[in-house]
């Protein structure tokens, strides 16, 4: 078994302990933000983390108003500027917390008076040392080289960073976050059975609105990391602003498929798909009975849809990407691929 | 010959036209931010325009310092979320004005309280009505459904939006870019002789840095639209983060390759490339020896480079795209394609 396979299987736990262990600091931070509240919030992150920081782009701009950038690293890296930071909040998100162009910008933003927070899974790394206050991702050690538990780890401490900034939802309430990830464990074999299907698969479409964006993004990494799948990943709106002409009759395409505000979106891009005889699959939950009937879909067994005050879908970014990290891992091994140690890369990545 | 290839070559007059009457408009735009700077920006667009937004996000931090957001509309659209963007400037960006869903983002910004702008090619468009403020990209009416010399335009209009925002160039320098623009036309024939050798390209990578990067997103999306090709688009740090396990030999891959901070990254980038077998092809002009010494490179036959106080790299954006859109619209041609009417696709696009 890929050492991928057993880390997707950690989540449950490891979720419980990121939360149980960051609870404090979150109340200490929403105090902190109660007090000062930032104008804007700035997310510096690559690769898989780069994932996770678009999730708390959508998250943070939906549930708080408080606008987001994701940070372009070169510009303080290559470029040399120093941005005007005074009135911001600056997350930098690393697995390792030795992305050198991270690092830099988290620099760079604390010398210029914005309040800097580090998200990482290591206590001893740089990113732990630089920022005004770090939450530790308590994933343990990630051995493979395609990361799963981690991503799902920042995921859930955006939510106490958005929580902490105000955002309608009680800290309690993202106990469920853990659960819901068990129920999404239990689709395990049956996406061994499916993947089977995609041996020759050469590329991939992934598309997503909102919340999930960040999991088009996510799946296509694992796709193009662990099974070297040429494989795209867009919104839906984007995805009709000119990328669908090269959509051709059984082209794979993944679509998450909450219930809530983005489904029309996506049932009318799944009809969309469906028209031009591309090969679809969704990943949803029980909750979106309309989407769970669809011929070709994974349905975590469980009902995740949010009530009250919050978005219907906002639970379901974290026991989403499960299935989607299953399938990648299933596929590589199924075409003899190793997932903990892709052709060339390395865990580490250091990059300016 | 296409629609698109006409409008590619109209470049150079639609960027002087462009130029000449938003003279006036900038100096006053410039006055006002010198009385109140805003404290961030946030670019709304889709499609082309996105790609142009992706350039006037770096162009203003890297020449301003103030910080760029680029707006996801969704979250205004489908989440109803509104945004605090008292103190922002916000940027909508549309070929046609009629994008509902960037229209929407500006209302929002607008009754918020933020200095909203438009950049429109068309003065009856409702993108025309909503802001302050509207620049007209004067590039006359754009027929094929591929965008070309809009995308340029909408380029040189962030060129004066940056400049108001106090930007280290002259408005004068700009005059330069039309020039720029006719020196890369002068390879359509060149370009014609090498597209043929990509008849049978399936998928490619496009990989750039900084103030090219929104180009590696335009030529990924003009080989999708109009030559059907699964194009990836990548910063090269992002590349390394994962992605590059998917490069094969032979793997068809392009590089932006301007003199200048993002030359060593790229050359670094372009050695790893070559290590793994990849057919690269680089795009770059006669400032930057080195690329134009390699065996498989576009040269624009013109030293490029800026001096000064200002990034070396910081007046090739608009000639670099255009060999690239003559690649793409050659390559359709010779596979039999009409890049005007893409399969699919009209020309003004609705999302929400």
């Amino acid at each position: 078994m890929s050492k991928m396979l057993e880390e997707i299987r950690q989540q449950p736990a490891a979720l419980e302990r990121t939360l149980k262990s960051a609870l404090a600091q979150a109340r200490e931070l929403r105090r902190r933000c109660e007090q000062t509240r930032p104008e804007f919030v700035v997310l510096a992150a690559r690769g898989t983390s780069d994932n996770a920081a678009q999730f708390g782009r959508y998250l943070i701009e939906i549930a708080t108003g408080v606008p987001v950038s994701l940070a372009a690293p070169s510009v303080s890296t290559l470029y040399g500027s120093s941005l005007s930071l005074k009135h911001a909040m600056v997350v930098g998100i690393s697995q390792s917390g030795e992305s050198t162009d991270v690092n830099l910008v988290m620099e760079r933003a604390r010398d210029a008076g914005a309040f800097t927070i580090g998200v990482t899974n290591e206590a001893a790394s740089t990113l732990a040392r630089i920022p005004a206050q770090t939450f530790l991702v308590r994933a343990g050690r990630e051995k493979s080289v395609a990361a799963t538990k981690t991503y799902t780890g920042q995921l859930l401490v955006l939510y106490l960073i958005a929580w902490a900034l105000g955002a309608p939802y009680r800290l309690e309430d993202l106990q469920r976050l853990a659960e819901y990830a068990s129920a999404a464990l239990r689709l395990e074999s049956e996406i061994l059975r499916r993947a089977e299907r995609y041996r020759f698969m050469e590329h991939a479409l992934v598309v997503a609105r909102g919340l999930n964006y960040s999991n088009a993004f996510e799946l296509a990494l694992k796709l193009m990391e662990t099974c070297y799948v040429v494989a795209e990943r867009f919104s839906g709106a984007d995805l009709l602003h000119g990328p669908i002409a090269m959509v051709e009759s059984s082209f794979p395409s993944f679509l998450f498929a909450p219930a809530g505000v983005t489904w029309p979106a996506q049932r009318e891009m799944l009809a969309r798909l469906d028209q031009l005889k591309a090969d679809t699959l969704l990943v949803t939950d029980r909750s979106n009975r309309e989407a769970s009937a669809h011929r070709n879909a994974i349905v975590i067994p469980a009902k995740l849809s949010a009530k009250g005050a919050v978005p219907e879908d906002l639970y379901t970014p974290i026991p989403y990407i499960i299935p989607a990290q299953l399938f990648a891992a299933c596929l590589a091994d199924i075409k003899g691929l190793d997932p903990d140690r892709p052709r060339a890369l390395s865990k580490v990545t250091r990059t300016m």
